[in-house]
């Protein structure tokens, strides 16, 4: 068996140590006699395996008890449609704040769904190169909700705040977040949103699952034209077992998150490993005169570093060499070209280690 | 470890060799240094799985060129909005075969979404324990199409033919099934239908995966207030890639699907393992004192096998002592009560052998 360093944007490397569980459950779950994804949603033993890990992600994360969890599916292409049927049921617009493709996508749905909506605040004419400032950001005075994007998954763009969302009038609405890329990255003050969505191929597990924080009080909002399985209090009042759900991703989120407890030792302590594997690879494209990357300091991914070579002709070999190395999946997003190294938190540093020597080495052979 | 029978309604047995080899591949697939749900889903390795598994499912079913497969998410419950956002878009009622809990879902679920439907027949009457003849099916003037579910999981009532679904003008419309608990349990005549689709917990693969297969000419009555993802256009265009699908889901399923072509030898063999496997536990309910099964014979199920014991005051020593020998999750729903095993593809016959032989000396001491 060999593992190789894997960069992919998402569906992303897994904790190894999580691989290797699942790999030696796969046939028998703790001498229960069959695998997990053989159980009944309903058994005692996979609602235990589903409880711990909600119990996991809200030690995590600290969420309030107020805020609901919902585990899902469709991963956020899904929310981009749940959220406006979710938020908009008295009335009012959706107020966007727009970085890039995933936001664009976001803006899209709900346009598609509600009509008109409102954009607050924009990066567009920065070429997605710095998030909008607070002072920017004017939503309209029928705001139901604002929603933004905290990282372009493709735009390597990463909010360096939590945006205040008010009306003109001053009076607060709820800050929807698509959390997909960088939740888990770091700590987070759970209580400043109404409402989180991720997919899970990112940080928390495999594809297909998503995770939605909701507030209590958002609960009531809904349009009634909606499929009853986007439903936030229908989730809500059935565990998320509505219909059957993911019950296999669900079970490896749960082991992700016990990693992050026990082997990474919570979010603070991902949070600094975090910024130094970013830090040391945004240093060494910085002191290159072959590598670049466009964004402004302040909202550098640390999830998603694209970079671009001085000389675009030395990319298909810049790619086939680092393949050869064994790091995987650096090509760019096919809409923007180039490299692109996500680093979500089950990269290890030592594979960043592997990245930036080869960097330096192809650059001094290449460049 | 130790494996034990498990006759489980959904999340349901998997083959033994298909969870040997996701086991196996867990870390490394195949020599390419990552696991399958880390791969991009657009890396050539992943694409590769994922046609496979297509190609495969298309070989099993022989499914006609001019239908798309779909690989999507949100289970069946999904469809049952899905449907009728797809196919409603040029006006018309969508009709509806009702024969139990899960015919109600979906028919409370296009209520939801397009208001009133029109059911054709109905086998509550009979407390449904016969699906209507073809003589008493009369669908509406307007109708779109007709819904009905081949196999009802909870009641254990299957139909015994393919309806055909003619207005009273003696014009057709499409027919749509609900084949979640009963697909590839032998061969069928895809062409019979409009649209076919199935939660994979049962026959397919894990939770979280939903087969859909519709006919071409189907892909332009849709409605153009639905969320996008649902689109059947829209994900036929993008191979079920509209956003990151449930990649690690869909390759187990063509784990499940190499398994029926290659170790069962296909859906004719597996059609006969079904007969032999349904047949031998039916003739011992009915050989005993104890044991009764109310649906009428050519509508019963061989997939979901229900079963009251004459005196309920045994059913918890019943289920307990089961448990105890390695008979698992064979409590009937709870909707309904008593007892039903589950006799999907992946159940070996050696596990009804099992059953049969403890059935049987429980009823001997017991009974």
């Amino acid at each position: 068996m060999t593992r190789h360093y894997n960069f992919c944007a998402g569906p992303a490397a897994m904790p190894e140590a999580v691989l290797e569980r699942a790999r030696d459950e796969m046939l028998d779950y703790r001498g229960h006699g069959l695998s997990v994804m053989e159980m009944s949603h309903r058994s005692p033993e996979y609602v235990a395996i589903a409880e711990q890990a909600e119990a996991d992600l809200r030690e995590l994360l600290a969420i309030p008890d107020n805020y609901r969890v919902l585990f899902t599916q469709g991963g956020a292409t899904l929310q981009f449609s749940a959220v406006p049927y979710n938020l908009l049921g008295r009335g009012g617009r959706a107020n966007f704040l727009h970085t890039g493709i995933w936001s664009k996508k976001a803006i899209a749905e709900a346009r598609h769904l509600a009509g008109d909506v409102h954009v607050a605040a924009s990066s567009e004419e920065s070429g997605h190169s710095a998030v909008p400032r607070q002072k920017d950001i004017v939503l309209s005075e029928d705001a139901a909700y604002l929603h933004y994007t905290a990282n372009e998954t493709i735009g390597g763009l990463e909010f360096d705040y939590i945006p205040e969302a008010r009306r003109p009038d001053g009076s607060e609405v709820p800050l929807v977040c698509d959390m997909s890329s960088s939740i888990l990255s770091g700590p987070l003050d759970v209580s400043r949103f109404g409402v989180i969505y991720a997919g899970a191929q990112k940080n928390i597990g495999p594809a297909g699952l998503v995770v939605v924080i909701v507030r209590e009080d958002l609960l009531d909002r809904a349009r009634d034209d909606m499929p009853s399985l986007l439903g936030y209090r229908e989730l809500a009042e059935a565990g998320s077992m509505i219909n059957t759900p993911a019950t296999y991703s669900w079970y490896l989120a749960g082991l992700v998150f016990d990693w992050l407890k026990g082997e990474i030792g919570g979010l603070d302590a991902m949070n600094a490993l975090n910024d130094r594997k970013a830090g040391k690879l945004y240093d060494a494209i910085d002191a290159s005169a072959l590598y670049a990357n466009p964004i402004t300091l302040r909202n550098r991914s640390r999830m998603n570093v694209p970079f671009v070579l001085a000389d675009p002709s030395l990319d298909k070999a810049f790619l086939a060499e680092a393949e050869a190395t064994g790091l995987l999946n650096l090509k760019g997003h096919r809409s923007v070209g180039g490299m692109r190294a996500s680093l979500y938190n089950a990269v290890p540093e030592a594979a960043v280690d592997a990245l930036i020597a080869f960097m330096a080495d192809f650059e001094k052979r290449r460049g």
